[in-house]
């Protein structure tokens, strides 16, 4: 890319995102210049997508602008922070306007939406791959963590895992028996995740233990497990699917795809039973988009019971039931 | 890449760098915790290293590592802010063992060296392509920028820039001409190029502006001119040449290559007069490394002088003398 080119793509970057009075010094020089919050510590998340592994080729741009920033704002909603600034690593192809126009409008919405400011970034040539920092805020020693889960606590998880496993079939084109307005909500919850940032800085009163299903349910509530020293239990009944999920693939196959299905960025949580009333109360589930869907017990991995039954997950799905406790 | 994969990468990076008391939550979690020091302001730059476009296909994996941080040390260098922490982004075609191990070990080395912690990451799949983005600190309000130049100004820089471009030759096997010794120290200088950052804290208290020299001398020098409205005059028979670039390419395409080569990190900074003897003083050129190269005019645009008159560049080189002033 010549230098034309990195001032056309600068173009596209250097409004982006919310403005903030605590960003010193933005995008255009060596590196960003900000003013932390005094008393507060600072949280740090970095994550990539690389088309063809992240999202298909000719993804919708917006898409893709808008999942590079919503990755890393559930990281920092995991964590129960408050997120402010994001810095752009952007290779590219080629230097294509309109697609830059509609990357970073959807980069631009969720910032705004979010209220994070673009103070920094680098464009290089290559295969497409984008990479997004995003720095926020978390008053001191409070924020979530995964190992912070106790036999006892009750397990969470916001929206309906699986989702975005069945949007991307339809973006694919291999999803072919749902009605139209079930692949339509499929192909949204893909292309436009949300990040619960809101109910995360909401459960720093509440949650003993937080992740960012990225992953798929089932194997993230292990990662909980494994920092925790401690056993999920999801209950296979209550594992929340959408209608359009249940519509397009079946009671059984959508349930497998709650757990094991990537890229949802919901969050998975553990309440201590002394706090699930005031929880409750405060963050009433209908409306904060949360369900229960498991309990903490002592020992190790992460497990899905039915009817007191652990059943047999491998990769492929559910393989078979088994009578293993 | 499977889980266990993964597991596998974040066995090379889990104690990557310098043990720093302010990481409350390093690598493992959603997302980093840190603890700024209280009245500073942070300062963020993200860099991406591309395989095949910023290094050569099988280049050595421990200067990858060194590069990828470097470039970002640089920036931070070029703001005279103090380098602190890190959060790396790796994309990789596949999980090679011995790659990943010297790779860590080269980031690793340098990372210790300038006490900087790796405190989060991500690693998918995809072509090597290898984001850093590094946090460091500086005092309110006395960041170097882009803009502070003005007339009268003298212009620094620091090392012989163009050796990284000689030894990308030599990396690249279009370097012949050359003795072995001085293959053998410009090969040094494009895989492990040194970021100034002890020079960029001093530059604190003398320097007016300042740039991070990555896309060549004359490049950057014009970036800093166009941020400081003004006209970086860069005199070729001042140009530091070093030995070996002199060796290899004689004189007159040393010159060229000091101007244009890229990727050398090295700094390229502005002194009002008012300022100089105290720098010299505190900072003798010959042990921190730097050379005056020119001055700072009313006007615009970064050229380069001899015997008063203005040469003519081109990105292919030189192509003749002008007279246009």
């Amino acid at each position: 890319m010549g230098l034309s080119e990195f001032a056309l793509i600068d173009r596209f970057f250097r409004d982006c995102g919310a403005r903030r009075t605590d960003v010193s010094l933005g995008i255009g020089d060596d590196a960003a210049v900000l003013e932390p919050p005094p008393g507060k510590q600072i949280v740090a998340a970095i994550d990539t997508l690389v088309e063809g592994v992240h999202f298909p080729l000719h993804s919708p741009p917006a898409s893709v602008g808008h999942r590079a920033l919503a990755v890393n704002l559930s990281d920092l909603a995991a964590m129960g922070a408050e997120p402010a600034w994001a810095l752009l690593a952007l290779t590219l192809r080629e230097v294509n306007e309109s697609w830059l126009a509609e990357f970073s409008r959807g980069l631009d919405t969720l910032a705004r939406e979010h209220h994070v400011a673009l103070v920094g970034g680098d464009t290089t040539s290559g295969p497409l791959t984008v990479s997004i920092q995003v720095l926020g805020f978390v008053e001191p020693s409070r924020a979530l963590k995964r190992s912070g889960a106790n036999a006892g606590d009750l397990v969470f998880v916001t929206g309906s895992p699986g989702d975005s496993a069945g949007g991307l079939a339809v973006e694919l084109g291999s999803l072919h028996a749902a009605t139209q307005p079930a692949r339509t909500y499929l192909r949204e919850r893909f292309l436009f995740p949300t990040a619960r940032v809101a109910l995360g800085r909401r459960l720093l009163d509440f949650a003993s233990a937080c992740i960012d299903v990225s992953d798929g349910l089932l194997g993230d509530a292990g990662k909980l497990a494994h920092a925790s020293r401690c056993r999920v239990e999801l209950e296979y009944s209550k594992l929340p699917i959408s209608a359009a999920l249940l519509d397009a693939y079946g009671e059984q196959r959508a349930r497998e795809l709650s757990l094991s299905g990537g890229e949802d960025f919901e969050l998975c949580f553990t309440v201590p039973p002394s706090r699930i009333v005031d929880m409750e109360r405060a963050l009433p589930a209908e409306r904060w988009g949360y369900s229960r869907v498991g309990v903490i017990k002592q020992g190790t991995d992460a497990v899905v019971v039915d009817n007191g039954t652990v059943m047999d997950f491998s990769h492929s799905g559910y393989d078979h039931f088994s009578t293993v406790r």
